[in-house]
Parts: structure tokens; sequence; C-alpha cells
């Protein structure tokens, strides 16, 4: 039995506390300032997360944000970061402030970043954000969080460069429905979780584009030609991005993008654009004030497939997908095929 | 321009004709002697085919069996086989009987062939039953038939040992709407297009194992997970059958595996299977008479899979979605998670 604090107690946070509960662990459920609705409703006896129609274990206990102090941090022996991407420097220097002894930290949120320095997952960026923290342990694979919180059997992946690191905190999350592997490819997963997102936009755009409009459903080769190269594509960044070749075909790739087609924000703004219209004009009607992380991939990536000076390995052909997205969500054009 | 001639009328063999035709190409369409009506509804003033809800273009020559000779087959640059697998002993032997002068041969036709020597794909068992051909080519990729005949996008792989014979018929047949790309692992592209057939059932169980009541839709995260499970299995049983690892991971094996799953009959049988019911009930209701071809993949895997005597690559451990297949269909029991 392990004590966990989980920072962010939105979907994917709160999910997660229901195998770490399940498995006997002590969770603490920390929201964050934009969280504090939430939590007060799960304070609430008998309280539900008002996004995921299920009650969470009753020894999950949870916290306002400004109740947090270090003991807290020091008492848990597995730190879990689930806020959204935009939090992740916030998040990242309130651990590094209250982390008084050294903690390994897991991180559900996913992002990649573009500096001077190149592109960058946040297995390298966050690590020196957060000094104490004795490992940087990435979760990724095909995980709806409303699904695990309703306990229905999910695989994920938990990476580390350390693996027993990884295999410790898998060990005090595996249930018989959240079914766990580990992997070394710290820096391929988190790759991978990020490019998932962006390529879901261009999938989805496949669902849309070609109704078949005699039976009345959706045509299935363009969306599978579209999912096949999207797995080709993400298979090189992942490389590219100091990955390996084999986690893009696994959960953290194929298998997380499989779940996040057709369903979630990427897939939303990925549907209008399937059906000819501008990015522009769908984020300011149906997505407005939405946070759509496979945007902000967009604009990193298309540094990398830009930037001539680096030459060889990503040849305009290559990647169809990839700069059919970034042209229609950066120029803001119609999204060609 | 080349001359095609496809044997086989069903769905597959006649979407076929449309890319051959578009790309100007000489067509002719011959029946099996189970396509009689077909040819014949073909054959009538703008005769529609009864399963593809669209016309074939005007150039191609629909014919009855009884009709075709030898210089049909010594006019043709190309022969096609598009017949349903219980059919392929039967034209490969016609074809055997027919071809006087040596011509390449393409495979729509998938199976696996179990016998004392092992487990075989066609790519292997055929090319003796038909000396005279001068290559084996296979085709795969995730292509519903009726969605090339109506020109959607999709995108295929033909697959030789001889590479530059794949893309010369890979020449004659690409069009803008059908993309192909060409590989030298045929037996790679062949085992793999049998076995999405199988993992189909698996996946496609999920689909309705695990229904969603507050939302009223599927769950997503255990379709995901066995996808993704089925996958990895399906690489190792490639290179098993001797194919490449990387052909699972494209085309002819995840991106046909996605279009495979959710549509079909094979879907249908893991829908039931998902429900509870068990195979052989379902096979004498909904599937009464129908070709289930993951049926006939499960018998000669679970020869494989079971043969204790070849050791080592196959533990039983690592093949849970395929075993837990194997005992649902084979053994008559409800399938197992």
């Amino acid at each position: 039995m392990a004590t966990i604090l989980i920072l962010g107690a939105g979907v994917m946070g709160s999910a997660l506390a229901v195998p770490a509960a399940d498995n006997g662990n002590q969770v603490r459920l920390v929201g964050t300032p934009l969280d504090g609705d939430i939590v007060a409703a799960l304070q609430r006896p008998g309280g539900i997360h008002p996004k995921l129609d299920a009650p969470l274990p009753g020894t999950v206990r949870p916290m306002q944000f400004d109740a947090l102090r270090s003991e807290h941090i020091e008492e848990a022996d597995f730190v879990v970061i689930g806020v959204s991407s935009p939090g992740i420097d916030w998040a990242a220097a309130q651990i590094d402030r209250l982390m008084t002894a050294p903690r390994p930290v897991a991180f559900v949120t996913k992002g990649l970043v573009g500096d001077g320095a190149g592109l960058r997952t946040y297995a390298q960026s966050v690590p020196p954000l957060i000094p104490r923290m004795t490992s940087f342990i990435g979760i990724g694979g095909p995980c709806i969080a409303r699904e695990l919180a309703n306990r229905w059997p999910t695989d994920c992946v938990y990476a580390c460069s350390d693996v027993t690191a990884a295999e410790r905190f898998a060990g005090a999350m595996r249930t018989g429905y959240y079914r766990l592997s580990v992997t070394d490819d710290v820096t391929g997963v988190e790759a991978c979780a990020a490019l998932k997102n962006f390529f879901a936009i261009g999938v989805s755009a496949m669902q849309t584009r070609y109704p078949d409009t005699v039976r009345n459903t959706a045509t299935k080769n363009p969306t599978a030609a579209t999912f096949n190269q999207a797995c080709r594509e993400m298979a090189v960044l992942c490389e590219r991005l100091g990955g390996r070749r084999d986690t893009a075909f696994d959960l953290a790739g194929i298998g997380d993008l499989q779940v996040t087609v057709g369903g979630g924000r990427n897939s939303r703004l990925g549907h209008g654009l399937g059906m000819g219209r501008r990015a522009s004009q769908i984020m300011a009607t149906e997505l407005a004030g939405e946070t759509v992380e496979g945007i902000d991939t967009a604009r990193a990536l298309a540094v990398l497939l830009n930037d001539e000076t680096t030459g060889g390995g990503l040849p305009r052909s290559e990647f169809p997908v990839a700069r059919a997205i970034i042209t229609a969500i950066l120029e803001d054009l119609p999204l060609s095929d």
C-alpha cells in the first residue's frame, strides 16, 4: 500500500484515483484553483464528479488547492500531475515549491515544447523545473477517463528511463481492469501521446469528408488509409524526437490514436475540417474557449517540418497527413486530402 | 494500357474492375459458376452489380465462366483472382488449366493453409498449383469493395517477391483514388491479410461486451486495448509465418484490421461472442450458410499455437487475444477477456 497524491481533479486526474484507491492505496486528490467547484462537489456526502458519472471510491480524499502543503507531498510515495497542458508550467512550479523531499512524479499531461533547442517532450523539458523529482514517469495508452472511472478494461503503459521506477508505480496502480505494461522509452511515450492528439484531427476529418449517402454511414477506407499513414508519420516523428519506432506501434501510439479519433475536442476540430470548414470558424463557434491540444502540437511541429537547415529525415513528401493538418490550422485553409 | 482479366465477379473482383478500367486498361470480368446471376445483371444495358450500388465503367466486359478460354488468358497482361477463400483451389486449377503462356497473377483471396509442413500463406501454397504463373502478387490493405467501386480514397499495397513485378501491376492499377504502394514482403502481406479476419472477431467482440448504458454508446478503451494487443500478436505471427514485423504495422495489418473491425461477417461473429453467445449458435442463426474466413484461420492457428514441439517463440501468455478467440470458436465456449 502506498500514498498517492494527484494534482488536478479534472477527468483524468480524478479517474486515476479510482484504480489507485481500489488497490488499497491512500489517495489524496487535489484540485487546481480551476477545479474548485469539482472538489466542492466531491467533498459533499455521496458527491459525484460532474464529468465522470460515477462516484469516486469513499477512501479518496478530495482537497482544495489552497490547503495543499509540503507535508502532503512528503507523505506521498508518488505524485501524479493530471492538469491540462496549458497548466504544465504552473503545476511544475507548485510541485517544485512544495517538494521538500525527493519523490517520483508521474504525468498524464502531454505536449511538445518548441524552443531554440528544437522540439522536446515533457520528459526532457520538465525535469529541470523540479530538481528534487527522483523520476519522471510518463503515462500513455488508450484511456478515456470516464471509462477508467467506471472500471472498464483499460490497457496503459507507464514509462520511465529507470524502468524499475515505472514498475514500482505500476505495481501500486495495476488492477484487474487497469492493466499496465512498462517501458524505458519515456521519450517515445511522451512524443506519441502528444502527437496522437494532432494526428487525430486529420484522421477524424476523414470520418466526415466522405459520407456514404446511399447507406447513410461514414466510409471506412479513407479513414483507415489516413489512420495508417498517420501511424507511419508518428513513428518517424517519434524517432526524430528521440523515442523508439516500436513505441508508436504500441499502446501510446496506435492504441491511443484509436480512442482519440472520433471523440473529444481534437476530433471535433477534425470533423469540422472534414466538412470543408476553416479552423478559425470552428474555434470561434463550437470550440470557443476550449483547449485543443493538437493545435499547439501543430505549431510546434511546423517548426520542425519546415526547418530546412536540419536536413535529411523529414522530406516533404513523407508527411502528407502532418502537412495537411498544419496547413489547415496555421494557414486557416481548407484541409487537403 | 494493359489487358486485365479478373476471375470472380463478387464484390472485390468487380470493385477492382473500376480503377482498372478508369486507368484505360482493357478489363474482362469473368464470373465463377456461382456468379452467374451477377454476370447476367452486369451484361444487361446499364446493369448494376447487386452488391456494389454503382455501375461499372462501360468499358468493363463481363463474361460468364463457361465462355472463358485459354486465349482470354493469353491476351491478358495480368490475371487477378478475386474468389472467396473456399474457392482458391478451384480457381488455381482453372487458371492452371487455361494458362498456356506465362502470366503474372494477383490475388485478393486470402487464407492460411495448414498441413503437415506447418502453416503457410497462399504465397507459398499456390505457386506450385500454377507452374506457368510468372509472379504471385498479393493485394493487401484496408479496402471495402463497395467503397473502392464508388471511388472513395483507398490505400492498398501490392506485394511480390519480385518487387518490380508488383510495381508493374500497381502502375497499371493506380488512380487518384486508388493509391498503391509496393513491397517485396509478399508472405507478410498474405499472412496479415488472413490474420486480420481472425483478429477482427476478438476486437469486434469488445464493441458489444462493454456497452456504456449511461450514454448509450459502446465503450472505447476495451476495444482499443484489444486492437493494440491484436496488432502485437499479428506482428509476432507474421514473423513466424516468414513475413516481416513491419508489415503488420502497415496497410495489410493495422490498416486492414481497422476496416475489418465493426463490419462484415467476422465482426458479426465477434459481436455475437461479445454478447456472451456461443459460436455454434451464431453460426446456426444469423450467419447460417455464410463463409466466415476467420474461423478457418482459427483452426489453422490452433495447430500452430498448440504445437508444443515447435518450442520457443509462441509462449501461451503472449497470445491472450488469439487464444481467447480460438477457445471460443473451436471449443464453443463463451469468449473470455
